[in-house]
C-alpha cells in the first residue's frame, strides 16, 4: 500500500523528509504506523528538480529497501531542491519488484507517485490501456496499477484546456480518478480502489485522497504548512514562497500538521496557499475547508 | 541482438553449457563473434526443468552482467538438468533493463527467449496487444518486444489442435511469426524483423531462424546433434535418448556443429532426431534438409 | 540479528523450508517473533549441495529481501538437495548490505551462517584479523563480524587433528567461540557476544546457541527430528537416514519442536540422532540431555 | 583496469562528464581504446562535492554497467557540481563485484579511484592492513587493492604535517605509492604495479599515472587545462577559477588534451594552475613540465 512524502517549497536538503524527522519516510519504510502491515520494503524512489539545470526532473529509484540503501543515504545529504517526491513501497501480490515498477514515475516535467490499489485491476487493465491515446499508452513500462493510473492522468491532461496550471493538473486528476471508476464498474467485480496520488510539475502540485469504499477512510494523509525544516545556509534571502509538505504520515510531532479530508484533492503552488478541490468533480471548494487552509498559512 | 543457447538430451550441469567451453555462454556476454557489436551485458537469464520436482521450470534472471554474476557460477557448477535455456541479453534503446525484461519468460510450463527484435514495434505494440486473449495479455509484465511475441505464441498456442506437442509448438511458433509481419505491416514502417526465438516445455523445444529483412541474412543460428558434454557420474545407464545444444554461435570448435538454415525452424523431441519445418508456413520440410540432419544423429 | 534454518536428511525441496510452512523462514523474513524487531529484510542468502555432482556447495546470495525474491521463489520450487542452509539478515549498523555480507559464507566444501554478534567487533577486528593463518584470512571479502567469525572456524578446523568429522566440527566450533570470547575480552570493552553459528559440509552439520550474556538467554534456536516435510515422488525407497531441521525459530506448530539447550553445540551426522556438546569446552554430554534428544529421534 | 574522470572547476552537469562527450566516461565502459581489453563494465560510481550544503561528498556506486544504468542518466542530467569523480570498473579476478568494491572509496571529506592494481596483492593484503593505523584500518569495507592503497594514503596523511593542503596531498599520494612498493617487494614475487590513483577533497586534487614495470608505460593518462564543457545558465559571473579535467581517455577531439609524463602527480588547485610532482618522491618538478603546464592554462 506504499507510504510517500511530497515537498514543494524552499530549497531544502533531501535528507530533511527522508532522514532526520522523528517519523521520516525512512522511518515509514520499516515501521508505518497508519497501515495495518508496517513494511513497506519493497523498493523506493525519490525524484526532485533542479530547474535551473533542466526541466526534466532527477529520478533515482531502486529495488533494495530503502532504509539500507547507502546511496540514497548519500545523496539525501548532499542534494538539495525545492520539489520533492519520495515514496516506498510495499507491493501488491500482482506485480513485481523491479525498477519499472518503483515510484515515482515520469512523464516529461512530470512525476507521479500513487498509495493505494485499482480495484480488481487485473479485470480493468486491458480496457483501460485500450482507452487512453498512443501517448499515454507509449509511457507504460512495468505492471503496476499505479503506472496504469498515471496513463490516465496523461491522457487526461493532453485534454484538457484549462489555463490555469495548478487548477488542469487538479481536473486531469479528478478525470483520470472518474476514468478509474468508471473503467472499474465495467470490467470489475465491485472491488473498491484506493487513490492517494501525488502529481507535480515542479512548481505545482495535486495530491488527491479517495477511495469509493463505502466502508473504509481512504489511506492517511497530512499537510503542514509553513517551515518545517532548517533553512539552508547558501540561500538567497527568504522569497515569500509558501512551503508545504504533504505526507502520508505525520513526519514529526508538530501541531501544525492536518488531515486532509477524504475525497479531497489538495491543490499546491508557490505564491499562495493551498487549496482544495473536491476529488471526483474537480470543481473548488469554497467552503470554510478552503478557508480554514488558508488560514492556516 | 543477445546470444541465447538451448539444451534437450541426458542431464547435464549448467557449467557445461555456460561457463566450459572455449566460447561458453558467458563467454559470448563479452565478445560475441557473429554480431557488430561483441556486448551482451544487459542481464541475463536462465531457465531449466526439473520434471521429477515440478512441471514448472525454475528461472534465474539478473539485471547485472552474467560474466561476473556469483551466483550465476556457483548454480551453474551444482545444478544439472536434461532442458537448459540460456540467454545473455544486449538491450534495444526502448525498454529498460529490469529483471522483466530479462529473458527467458515463463507461462506456465513454458520457456521463451528471442535473439533479435520486432519492426518498428513502438508503432505495433498496441495493436499487438489489442489482438490476443486475456490469458497472453495477462503474461505480459515489461517492455521488451520479446514478451510481446511471447504473447503471440501463447496465443496461438491456445488456438491450435494439432495433436503432436512438437509439431503444435512448431505451428504456433510459425503463427506467431507471421502474426508479428502482418502486424508490422499494417502499422510500421516497413522495417524488418529478426525472429530467433526459443520455446520449450521440458520434453521438446522448438526454434526459429528467421527474418523478413530482403538484405540481411537472420541472425546466426547452430545447432550440435549428439553428446558435447562430459557424462555425469550419477547418471543412469545412458538411455537412448537423443542429445541436442542450439546456440547463436557455436560454443565449441567439434566440426559437427551445423548452422540451422534462414527461414526454418529446428524441431526437438526427445525420442527422435531433429526435424525442420519451415518458419512461415509450419510445414514440414519433407526435403535434403530433413535427411540430412537425421544423418547427422 | 537475521534468522536462520538448516536442514540435513533426505532430499526435500528447499520450498519446503523457505517457502510452505506456516512460519517458513520466508514468513520470519518479514515477521520474526522471538526477536525484538521482527524485520530481517537486510538480504538474504541459501546455499545447498549436491554431492554427487560436486563437493562445493551452491551459494545463492542477494541483497533484496527474502520475501520478494522471484528467484528464490523459482529456484525453491525446482531444486531439491539432502543437505540446505539458509539465511535472513538484519544488519547491525557498522556493516554494508552488500552480497559478501550475505550469509552463508563459503570456504572449500564448508558452509557458515550467524545469528547474532560479536561484542564490540569494531575494536575486536585487527587482533582478530591477525590472530589467524594466511588460509583463512584470505577467506575473508566484506565487513561483518560473522566472516570473520568463520575465519576462526576455518583456522580452529585447520588446526584441529580429530578424527571424527563431526566432532572435529563441534570442536572446532567451541575453540573458535572461546578465541572470540578471549578476543573480546582483550580488545572489548566488555559487551557481550550472541553466536548462534551453523556450519555444515554437506554430511555432518553443528549449530551452536550461545552468549556469554550473563543477563540474556542466548538467540531462540529449536530442532526438529524426524520427517517433517513431504517425501519427493522421484526418491528412492527410503534410507534409513536421520531427518533433521534447526531453526531460529519453530516452522510449524508440530509438537516435536524442541528447544537447543543455552551453552550447547547439536551434532548432527547422516547416520546417527543428534548429539549435544558444551559450546565452551567442545566436550560431548553423556547426560540426560543426550539421552532425550536420542529418544526423540 | 578500469577507466576514471575527475573534474575540478566552475560547477559542471556530470553529464558534461559522463554522458555528452563524444568519447564520454560512459562510451568508455563498453569502448575503452586504451585498454587491450575495452569492457569496463563491472560497475561504476560517481561521487561529487557541494560543500555549500556538506563537506562530506555525495557518492552513488552500483554493480550494474554504467552504460544501461537509469538512475545514473537520471541524475547526470539534473546535477551539477564544481568537483566531480567519476569511474567505471575492470575486476580483477580476486575481488567480487559488490558494491563495497566499486570506487569512489570515501573517507571523511575525501574521495578516491583508482586503475590499475597492486601487484602479488593476495601476497601483500596481511602486510599492508598490519602497517596502517586504526584509522585507515577501519575504512577498509571490502576486498579490492584500490581501497587497500586508500588505507595507506589516509595512513600517510594523518602522519604528514605539510602545511599546504594540496602538496600535503601529493606528498601523502607520493608516500602512499612508495610504502606500496616496499610491501610488494618483501612479499611478493616482483608483480609490477600500475598506480593510477586520483583523490580530492573538493578544493584540491592529486592523481598519480605510475608504474614500476621497466617494460611497459603506466595506464593511459590525460588533462585538460580550460573551458571544455556548456557553461552553466544559472552560473555567477565567471569567477576567475581554473577548470581542469583529468581523464583515463580523451574525453573529445580537442587539440588541448595533454598527456600526463609517467612517473608523475598532477596537483590541481582552484586558484592557480596546474602543477606537477615526482611521484615517488613527492618533490615539486622546477622544470620545463611545469612550466609548459603552466604556460597552457
Amino acid at each position: 500500500m506504499c507510504r510517500f512524502v511530497l515537498y514543494l517549497g524552499p530549497r531544502t536538503r533531501l535528507s530533511a523528509l527522508l532522514v532526520d524527522p522523528a517519523h521520516s519516510l525512512i522511518r515509514q519504510s520499516t515501521s508505518s504506523r497508519e497501515r495495518e502491515e508496517p513494511l513497506n520494503g519493497d523498493g523506493f524512489g525519490v525524484g526532485w528538480y533542479a530547474r535551473e539545470l533542466a526541466p526534466e526532473p532527477a529520478v533515482f529509484r531502486s529495488i533494495t529497501p530503502a532504509w539500507n540503501n547507502r546511496n540514497l543515504q548519500n545523496l539525501a545529504r548532499v542534494v538539495a531542491s525545492d520539489c520533492v517526491l519520495a515514496h516506498v513501497r510495499a507491493a501488491t501480490q500482482s506485480s513485481g519488484v523491479n525498477e519499472a515498477n518503483c515510484h515515482p514515475f515520469r512523464w516529461r516535467e512530470l512525476l507521479c507517485m500513487h498509495n493505494g490499489d485499482i480495484g480488481d485491476f487485473r479485470l480493468v487493465r486491458r480496457k483501460l490501456l485500450a482507452s487512453v491515446g498512443d501517448e499515454a499508452f507509449g509511457n507504460v513500462y512495468g505492471s503496476t496499477d499505479s503506472e496504469h493510473f498515471f496513463a490516465l492522468y496523461i491522457d487526461s491532461w493532453l485534454a484538457s484546456e484549462e489555463p490555469d496550471r495548478a487548477l488542469r493538473m487538479a481536473r486531469s486528476l479528478s478525470t483520470a480518478i472518474a476514468r478509474t471508476l468508471e473503467l472499474v464498474r465495467a470490467a470489475g467485480t465491485g472491488s473498491p480502489s484506493y487513490l492517494n496520488v501525488a502529481i507535480s510539475d515542479g512548481e505545482h502540485a495535486v495530491v488527491s485522497r479517495f477511495t469509493d469504499d463505502a466502508e473504509n477512510a481512504p489511506e492517511s494523509l497530512y499537510y503542514f504548512s509553513g517551515s518545517l525544516y532548517p533553512s539552508l545556509a547558501d540561500q538567497p534571502p527568504p522569497a515569500p514562497r509558501h512551503s508545504v509538505t504533504v505526507s502520508s504520515e505525520r513526519l514529526t510531532a508538530d501541531a501544525g500538521w492536518q488531515e486532509i479530508p477524504p475525497g479531497r484533492i489538495i491543490v499546491l503552488d508557490r505564491d499562495r496557499a493551498p487549496r482544495f478541490v473536491d476529488a471526483l468533480s474537480g470543481r473548488p471548494l469554497a467552503s470554510a475547508e478552503n478557508r480554514t487552509a488558508q488560514a492556516a498559512v
